[in-house]
């Protein structure tokens, strides 16, 4: 398959590009029957949208989607689903003096060695604008995990340059435009944002994600595990630089002892594995740590060479996200979300006629 | 596709068990008229082989690889590659009395939830031994591209445990048991590992690897992006628990400004990106990083259940590395190679009449 | 993949249904710089239009595709190419009264099996409403065979229930509401629709599909094999029962001596093998004929149960068209365009490197 | 995926050549608890094995099939099957002198245009070899589909040249070399093809297949429609020109009275659709055809090209088939029943929460 699409029975395939006419998504595989409205994809929409906070870029768009089929008479049907969102406030003279020029960090040099030229306008098809529709196609699989399963995935930011959260309350997350599970340090969060707006610099972030209320067997060996899975869909989020699964890097250097999640009748003792083992989903939460790299679009200067070769200047003054992280965590939930519903349909077709004859030790 | 395949027109399918009679793939994709024979693929056999140091386990397996089609007078033909290994030094009377009871941190509870039962004999599928097949894989891509484009892919040991090469030699690599490229950490490793095998515990490791030679152009937006691919192929390695391109983790900290790399008429200043730049290959050296998390094979005594969900404790007996990390290395260029291969082939497809009217800037 | 995709580097995914807001796809893997326009596209739209003639369905559709995103200023960029058309004649009233009644010969049983229930408005997903999708997607690879490479796709009909071209003129197929390369038999074929409308009734067809101008080792073992692919796109059109390369069935009573196409220093002598070898175009045009079934919507009641499996009768009254093979030559053109295409993309990423020493035997 | 994998969640992915060491493949996704030995894939690889009878070719392979991994005491474990068939009698030295001509109707002259050169003993890749492992592989899949739903794929021949099957019973099929289920028939079939073998030429033939006790809701709209994959897997075998589903091309000369299969409350009343309506099946009898033509390797000398373009005159003097539909019915079968494997784990993934509220009509 080209290199638009993800999963293998619950498929998404995406288009659009940050300043053409619109975005959209099929998601192929969605189980009948599922309940579903626009109303069920734009609460995280919203939550991934710009210009809700003075803390992200000031490019405004409505994101409404738009369900083109597959749900009919309120449900799915088992046939693709469709959805749409216009790009209403695209402002392309904003991009016309970096048409040229290769903007560092960004992807404008590969583009144009890969395909000979390139869309230049806010980035193109390489814009963080597509990841509205992982988002969307997301919301479908949140919903039909949480419906069936009472499977929950939710994420937060647990870093933002040199502040950490320290404390942590699922409750506070939403209740800040960071994601923030630390209320005790939104405060300082804010005024390092405003600072670096100010001088015109970005930063990076550390977004987790978490699947609760997991059930056992998914993922499959050898290439195909659903921590791989995982990897690479997480790595596929603009501007991902890392990822680890349950304690990641910190198993470096951990012995054995440390590491291994000892198990009694009442469930596992402890969860270094992040929910995973030998490539298979444990029961226990799925847990999932992502680094997101400081944007490049910045309105300090720096070098770089246009089409030509020739040495030029860059800044970028269009509307821009000083720290990418910030909206990041709907997109991570997204893609955790669309693994996991991967995952299980694959896990139910091949082995729907295993019997069950284990206690499940997670319950 | 089921989940033992990896690639799109550069496919690797394996097959094979721990202590069945053979492991084997099927390498489909590769172009004709490559020279190829078994002796190309049994250098990097032998790199990864048990049994080589003290520090690695004692089981013998000649790991000798036998090429079963695909090559004719000496060349591959475009036909599939069939490759076979046939396990010799299996002692299946080891893992008699873990047959019942799940082993912590192994896969063994997990494979059993997900298939109602499983092949206990060393680990069966989930078992390392199957990464012989990928080195052997790896090694027709490796060749390839270094033939074909001059593309080297070569990994190293740049941390076990508590202990972290700071000097770099790629001629080191290859002189001690560690892939270590700082010669004068080695003692201290050595000190450590024979330490650890008398406790009889196990440690964690980090891996680098970096393809140099690259060409820009490589990888496909927006999921399929080399570094989401690498990543997924990184994870898919036996105790991987985190992946970095690049700077990975570091770039929490970052600032724009120091994390973009400026480009002049000479080429990127630095390479923080890790030569990926929007998902696609930017001609600078391709670096990532793989955590490794300590065996949970020990032989100090830890908590489980049995099958039928009642405590009891578990030892393991068995030949195993106290440092799988120290093996990795020829696996995780393996992986790599594959991954660039893949996206060699797909980028060749799509694009390979675009006129490159452009100074390429890495040269 | 889930089942709405077809192509693995050319890759179509599509959604939609007969009486949903939209129908779409996504053309992902065109390389980059084809020039692209809707113009482009809506030429074969317009021939596969209902509503041309009297012998099709009064449904009247514009048809109008919009080129969503993956053209910018003119030209493809080789990102995804999102296609969408607005449905706009609908009138859903038409199909209440079979909204419980399984129509025989349509996929409203099956549907309901596989789903639990079914979008029952004008056939839902499952009605040749999509095949506008194909055509329009089929168009981008088209163009770009045709202007990369000189290969031409076309198609006609030739036969319609008892009625079969006899002479053949390219010229003569564009000249009439049936595709037929026989003005001969144009007004026979009138004649006999017009009855048969009358009737209300419905006949089958037969379409050929060739594509002249080819290149010689498009096509891989084993399994996607050019022919195989072929026979996939073919029959997935809908109401096709069957698929012929070259000669087809009339190979069952062929001696050896009469079938093989013996070759001269010139090229081929005969084509029985319609252009593929092993699976492998042999440069000699691509041969191919399809079976349409006559459509199961009749004005003339047919007996079948409703979905508590009670017996009760059904008669169509919709608009729907008495031979559905009359559109059909475009759809078969687009299928066979995308196979190829997909095939061509493949085959440069294998094998782009082959030094062509041989004369090549068709120029 | 590359070319020589069949199937998403069931794939089999085969290797070998016609003289290479080994032929083989690996089946990937077949539920686990199977119970599975060699001795079950053996009956097959026997019905198609060379030799058997003085109809088809004298070169004799035992056929012995070796099962790799996958099977765990006596049971199938979910992970990949490595399947292995040791080539035995291989006389390299019959094609020592066509190594520079393409004999005509073989894939000679494509494989040398697509990869430059070929591996020119018996045929390479390219040689109906390959299909012993298709047998192994469905034989997984026929058993599987046989022991949990009772769904049996039985095939026959039906033409031979002139001479056709008019009476049919099952029991016959395997009471003659060429499956024939008309024993009226057979002494005629055997005079024909002695005097064919006398005069050096060779015929074509029909093969039908049948898939009893099927169920409903197989296969996947718009482009996996399970006659899609169907016409795919069966036009994917050596020699194949043609597939029909249900009526097939009698279907152009059908009326829509005719044609359309009316139900009623006990099913179905007849069968035209061969099983299959909007590519699912209904749960009636699947029914597929084939047409092979007639070998290419002929004693009869034909005019060819050598690889400098000269003209030429070809004789085959290895052992060969004169009519290889006589060896194909096991393997038409194998791949009858890999199609509805795949598509039953691809519906039980996507579909297996529907509530089947309905009366099955089939039973």
């Amino acid at each position: 398959m080209s290199g638009n699409s993800i999963g293998k029975l619950f498929t998404v395939t995406s288009f659009g590009e940050s300043h053409g006419p619109a975005i959209g998504c099929i998601v192929d595989g969605c189980p009948p029957g599922l309940a579903l409205s626009e109303a069920d994809l734009q609460h995280d929409l919203d939550r991934r949208k710009p210009g809700t906070s003075r803390h992200t870029t000031q490019r405004r768009e409505a994101d409404e989607v738009e369900i083109l089929s597959g749900v009919f008479e309120g449900k799915t049907t088992g046939t693709p689903i469709g959805l749409m969102i216009r790009n209403t406030d695209q402002r392309s003279k904003d991009y016309s003096d970096i048409m040229d020029r290769f903007r560092p960090g960004h992807a404008d040099y590969t583009y144009n060695q890969k395909y000979g030229f390139r869309d230049y306008r806010g980035g193109g098809r390489s814009s963080a604008r597509e990841t509205a529709m992982r988002v969307a196609a997301g919301g479908i699989a949140k919903k039909y995990l949480q419906q069936r399963y009472g499977i929950q995935v939710r994420g937060y930011l647990s870093q933002i340059g040199p502040i950490r959260a320290e404390q942590f309350d699922w409750d506070q997350v939403e209740q800040n435009p960071f994601f923030c599970p630390d209320a005790s340090k939104v405060a300082e969060m804010e005024a390092y944002m405003d600072e670096l707006r100010k001088a015109g610099n970005s930063i990076g972030a550390r977004i987790n994600v978490v699947a609760s209320g997991m059930i056992a067997g998914l993922g499959e060996p050898i290439f195909d595990r659903l921590d791989a899975d995982l990897a690479h869909a997480l790595m596929s989020i603009n501007a991902v630089k890392g990822v680890e699964i349950g304690d990641g890097f910190l198993c470096v250097e951990q012995k054995g002892t440390e590491h291994r999640d000892e198990m009694t009748p009442d469930g596992f003792l402890t969860n270094h594995a992040g929910g995973v083992l030998g490539g298979i989903s444990s029961g226990q939460d799925l847990v999932a740590s992502i680094a997101l790299k400081p944007t490049s679009s910045l309105r300090l200067p720096g070098q770089t060479v246009n089409r030509s070769g020739e040495p030029v200047e860059v800044v970028t003054k269009g509307r821009h996200d000083p720290c990418v992280g910030i909206r990041a965590t709907p997109i991570a939930e997204a893609m955790m979300a669309i693994v996991i519903m991967d995952h299980l349909l694959r896990h139910r077709g091949q082995n729907m006629d295993v019997e069950s004859g284990l206690a499940d030790l997670e319950k």
